[in-house]
């Protein structure tokens, strides 16, 4: 069990451990066996990136029950999913913004991702924990009113690919069972999402299984899970947490799009 | 005016300038001035890869006006796209595989595809040239008969990332005037689709307008324009060409799922 992060630090960037608010820099590749350089650095002497860069970022649709019910909706006879630009990729603790176009309401969908360790096609289901690195949190924000925009085509891609809605991390937590894990979404220290990875349609290992016979999963590409009751608007000012016990916790504020740097 | 490709030579990726049949190898970034080595092979003394490695590849939805009056679909008021996932990148001269699981129709798209040539975010159409780096061929593989396979969720990214599915090249063409283009796709050797891109609904230009204010668009990302009439089904043992003058032609055989090497 460790917990894995990517940093920026005196102008490089490194992988490392963390443990006891401490950062154990490590040298080589996070998929192949790194190799500790015995420096440690305080986590506040680092600016955290995400802890990988996905080739994709693969998000889930419906893929729980209580949401599902609530929504609705039938539950899948198969993993329904999207895509997520890399250019949406967003670092621990960076600024979602809001696009400058009109889009509507914005939201958070706080999430559980599977972090793929080594290259995974055509994956038994019974295998998939040894393809399955870690996991981490992800905010699968979402410009919700532009997918029903078009009336021909729900514009799914658009809606989640706009830049800075593609937080993840803060951490890759290895040696985690995912079933047992619980996700908590907090806006204002305020839980708005508690919901069990058990309620899961297809849960991580099946997600591998399933995906794996679509396309080729490649080490530090993400799944995330989908989202269940809860979800909220995202306003300037608010800072959203997706939080994940053994993980840690994903802090964003929310600027407007003046709020870029 | 030059065709630019990327290949592996001797046991090293290169880029080079296709010119009278010779790879004139170059070294540095294609999008940073690279600098001609001097040295020239001939084109057959190579392997062809894709002739960039994108971030992201967006696909256009119902961009031209035939095939959307030929389907009775309105014209969009804006750009229609999807995302088709990296794992599905295929080199000029491989071959796409139909995938091993039951998915209906597979079927050629044969496209222009759009190069960025340097980070574009917020650009106005009339700025939009400076982003461009070059066209090149798409043939946009997808499998029909999936997207509607789930009646709550229509599945474009899933039926348009399968491995194999993104063939795109042969080169990067630089110079042309996208509006004077036409696409050809021809399946064993006979014309099956042939359109100018005069008829798109949003042409290049306007594409990385309307994109580059929805996220940012970064060297080697490919925009494919969409497709128009003339679609058809793929089985193994054809071979499909999508050719555009100045460009040349892309061609693909087309592999059952046990093709695979």
């Amino acid at each position: 069990m460790a917990l894995w992060l990517r940093c920026e630090h005196a102008g490089r960037t490194r992988i490392g451990t963390l443990e006891g608010g401490a950062v154990h820099l490590h040298e080589g590749d996070l998929f192949s066996a790194p190799r500790p350089t015995g420096e440690a650095v305080p986590l506040e002497a680092v600016r955290l990136l995400t802890p990988t860069v996905p080739s994709k970022l693969i998000g889930l649709v419906n893929n729980f029950r209580e949401g599902a019910a609530k929504a609705g909706l039938p539950i899948p006879a198969e993993p329904l999913w999207f895509l997520k630009a890399p250019s949406s990729y967003l670092a621990p603790g960076a600024a979602i913004r809001l696009p400058a176009q009109e889009v509507g309401k914005v939201i958070y969908e706080g999430e559980l991702g599977v972090v793929i360790g080594r290259a995974a096609r055509d994956v038994p289901e019974g295998e998939a924990d040894t393809f399955i690195f870690g996991y981490t949190c992800v905010n699968d924000v979402t410009a919700l009113d532009l997918i029903g925009r078009d009336a021909q085509y729900p514009q799914w891609s658009r809606a989640k690919s706009f830049d800075t809605f593609g937080p993840f991390g803060p951490v890759v937590a290895t040696g985690l069972d995912p079933d047992r894990l619980t996700v908590r979404t907090l806006v204002k220290g305020k839980v708005r999402q508690e919901y069990p990875l058990s309620d899961a349609v297809f849960g991580p290992r099946q997600l591998v299984a399933h995906l794996s016979r679509q396309l080729t999963l490649l080490p530090g590409d993400v799944i995330a899970c989908g989202t269940s009751v809860g979800i909220g608007v995202l306003r300037p000012g608010l800072t959203v947490e997706v939080a994940v016990d053994g993980i840690g916790a994903l802090a964003n504020p929310v600027a407007g799009p003046e709020g870029a740097p």
